[in-house]
Parts: C-alpha cells; sequence; structure tokens
C-alpha cells in the first residue's frame, strides 16, 4: 500500500493505521459504538484505533471531580481546564496529533468535506464537551479546530463524537466491505441518492419502476441520475449551487 | 403536571411519558447510550421510555435476513419492506404512533425548532437505515417524515436516531437537573451560547475576564449577552437574519 503521508508509492514498511482519542467524562455512553458493526470491523483489520480516555482519570482530587461552577454565576456546570489539560498533554507527549478536535454547536459545521479531509488525518484528539461545555481558555490554548454536527444542542458531545468517527472511518479505504459503496452515497457528488428497490419485485400492489428490473445497465444509471438530480432539485436546490 | 396535550391544566390523572421506538438491524450498536447518562435518569424517572426493536425480529425466513440486493444492481445491499413493513405495523397496532422517521441524509435538515416541536409529541417510531438505505416503498408507503441530521454519510442511522432522541429527551421537562439549562443553550434563542470559565481563575496566567469575578450580575448579564452576539455576528452570520 502507497503512504498517503508522503509521495513514495512504494514505501515499504509503513502500516497505515488511524488513531482517534476521544476525551470524555461518560467513557460508558461509547462502548457500544465502538465494539459493534463497521467500527469494530475497522479495528479488528487494523484500519483504525479508537481510544477511549476519562477525563476523571487526570483529575487530581481524590472526589476525581472534573467540573466546577461557572464563574459569573449561571445554570450548569462547566468542565474545568486543568484535568483536560493535563489529558491531551500526555496523549501529545505519545504521539503527534494533526488535530484537537472539540465538539460544540457553535463550531464549524460538518459536512462531507470535511469528512473527507480528515480521514487523510493520522492521529485526532475528540474532546467532548458535557454540562455546559468546557472552560473557554481550553478551546484557547488547546483546541486547533472546532466543529458541530448540526445546528442542535445535546446532552453532551459524546455522540457528536461518535458520528464524526463513524463517518471518517467508513471512508478509510478497506473498511466499507465493497470500496465503490462509499463513492455512491449521498454528497459525495453533490446530489443527494437515487431511490432503492429490493426484493419482492411487487410489495401488496406497490411495484418496483420498471427500468430496474429491465437489466438494461446505461438505462438504469441514466434513470438514477435523473433521480438523484430530481430529488436534490426538490429537497436540497442548495447543493446545485 | 399540567396536561401538554389538551388546554386543561388541572388535568388529573394523566402522566406524561413519551415513547420513542427505535427500530434497527443493529440493536447492540444502540445499548450503552440508553443506559447511561440522562438518557439512563430520564427513562428511571418516567419522563421518556426508549424501545429498540431489532429488524431481525420481525424476518420470516430461518436465516433472519432482512437486506438483499438492489434490483439493478449496484453496491450496496438494500433494507427489505417485508419485516419493516412487519414491525411497524405489530408497534401501531400497539398505541398510536404521531410520526414514523426515518433518518437519512435526503432528509429535512434537523434543527433546534424541530427537536422543540418534537420533544412535545407522545409516541415516536425512529427508523434506521444500514448498508444503502431501506426500500423506497417503505419511505413511500410508511414513513410520515425524514430527518438528516446533518450533510455527511453514517454507516446506518443508527447514530442519528441516538442523537434526535438525546436532543428530544433532553428537552422534556424534568430531564434536566435545572431546567433553565436547556434554556441557555446554543440556537434557543437564535444566537451561540457566550464562552464560560470556571475554576482556576488564573491558569498557567491565563486569567478569566475579570468581568465574570466582579459579582455584578446586571453587568455580567450584558457582557455575556454581547459575547452570544458577536460570536454569532463572527461565526454564523446566517443565525441573525
Amino acid at each position: 500500500m502507497a503512504c498517503l503521508k508522503c509521495t513514495w508509492t512504494q514505501h515499504p514498511k509503513i502500516i497505515l493505521m488511524m488513531r482517534i482519542d476521544i476525551i470524555t467524562c461518560v467513557p460508558d455512553l461509547l462502548d457500544s459504538f465502538f465494539a459493534h458493526s463497521i467500527l469494530k470491523r475497522a479495528q479488528q483489520a487494523g484500519h483504525a484505533e479508537v481510544v477511549i480516555t476519562d477525563i476523571r482519570d487526570y483529575s487530581v482530587n481524590k472526589h476525581r471531580t472534573i467540573d466546577d461552577y461557572a464563574f459569573g454565576g449561571g445554570a450548569g456546570m462547566v468542565l474545568q481546564i486543568e484535568p483536560i489539560a493535563r489529558c491531551i498533554r500526555a496523549l501529545q507527549a505519545e504521539r503527534v496529533y494533526d488535530e484537537v478536535i472539540y465538539l460544540t454547536p457553535d463550531g464549524e459545521q460538518m459536512n462531507q468535506k470535511i469528512v473527507n479531509q480528515l480521514s487523510l488525518k493520522g492521529n485526532l484528539i475528540l474532546l467532548c464537551g458535557h454540562y455546559k461545555g468546557v472552560d473557554q481558555r481550553v478551546r484557547d490554548l488547546f483546541v486547533t479546530r472546532e466543529i458541530s454536527i448540526g445546528d442542535y444542542v445535546l446532552s453532551g458531545g459524546e455522540l457528536a463524537a461518535a458520528v464524526l468517527a463513524d463517518a471518517i472511518i467508513r471512508l478509510i479505504p478497506g473498511v466499507l466491505n465493497d470500496e465503490t459503496s462509499a463513492l455512491t452515497d449521498s454528497f459525495q457528488d453533490n446530489l443527494l441518492a437515487p431511490p432503492v428497490y429490493s426484493r419482492p419485485a411487487d410489495f401488496e400492489g406497490h411495484k418496483v419502476p420498471e427500468i430496474l428490473l429491465s437489466g438494461h445497465e446505461a438505462k438504469i444509471e441514466e434513470w438514477r441520475y435523473e433521480q438523484s438530480v430530481s430529488r436534490t432539485k426538490a429537497r436540497r436546490p442548495d447543493l446545485l449551487k
């Protein structure tokens, strides 16, 4: 396999393995994701490694607290800077990270282009906020990129980190069983995917479009393209601009 | 508690309990979410019930298959209509559902307004696609609403369903410890949240803004509002339109 990090296509011994570190105060929340489905297969096959770190392991007080009230008052707790700083520094002492990403609703809007870019990186840290978020100084001093998965608020950044990790890892070559599968996704060509149909051809009188049963490959592709365009025009005309 | 479903504020015996059914072919993926954090508390306190159903339980063949090739060819498997139809009909025979939501990247873009609306509903079905998605006839015949959590592709709809469920459930009164906490979130007033700080006041020379230590409540609120506005102008001017 060619090395993606330099131009030498015959790089002999470097095995590409993306490492994603997720820093969270609710590590259990993420257990079942990375233990199933393509994320598990990706890790077993050596395409990616996802390591979840509990911020509490970097607390220095005996109650392992990591949050406190906000200066200036108001509802909601804030994740303090000290445990997070120690955690990020400990990881950075072990290896170089391409990005330290904070998942936050006021970050840059995640889209497929950003995911494509990140899938080419080596090591990433994903920092999950919880409660009212992290102390602003964490963002100022340690975070290199802030990403939002959408215009809505979640109970924490853990689901957002899982979404980002899933979107990235499925693009790593070899992770999906059939590599062309990701290339026909929505957004990869700024078009929504066409409708899909499977057996039975007739479900209680509702039939699949005849063209799909015709066996005429070129016409089927043409139909799918037309469907993609018309669906995109109807649902997401902004993508066509 | 007043009934949200009618105007009678002294409704005596109706206990509000939102029920969310998630239909998936990878139920294990979701285990840890709903077993932790606020989602667990919300269920224990009787505010919401999340029931995960495996589509395979509605397969009628002995291998419990639920997917098949796409008519017309091409990469990726399609979730077939028959098991999903049986599953949805079985649930609908038990209770009335306000919506049958299919999570798909070509759906309506999820935002806080949609989440707010859905948090007032009673029973919801969330249908998760996987592989290339569900047979189009499922969408035509059973789905009442299609929602996308963002412009990117995931390995399945499970994470999207978890995101939607989390965003909804945290808004149900009583779920968050401090109800004002959700009201000061980003997006609830079309402004991004202001920066937050917690102890220590001085981290390696990086100090919190003095105003936050002043104890002057009105001035702090003014500062926070100004920070929200300037952050929104800088990062998301579209929200101010």
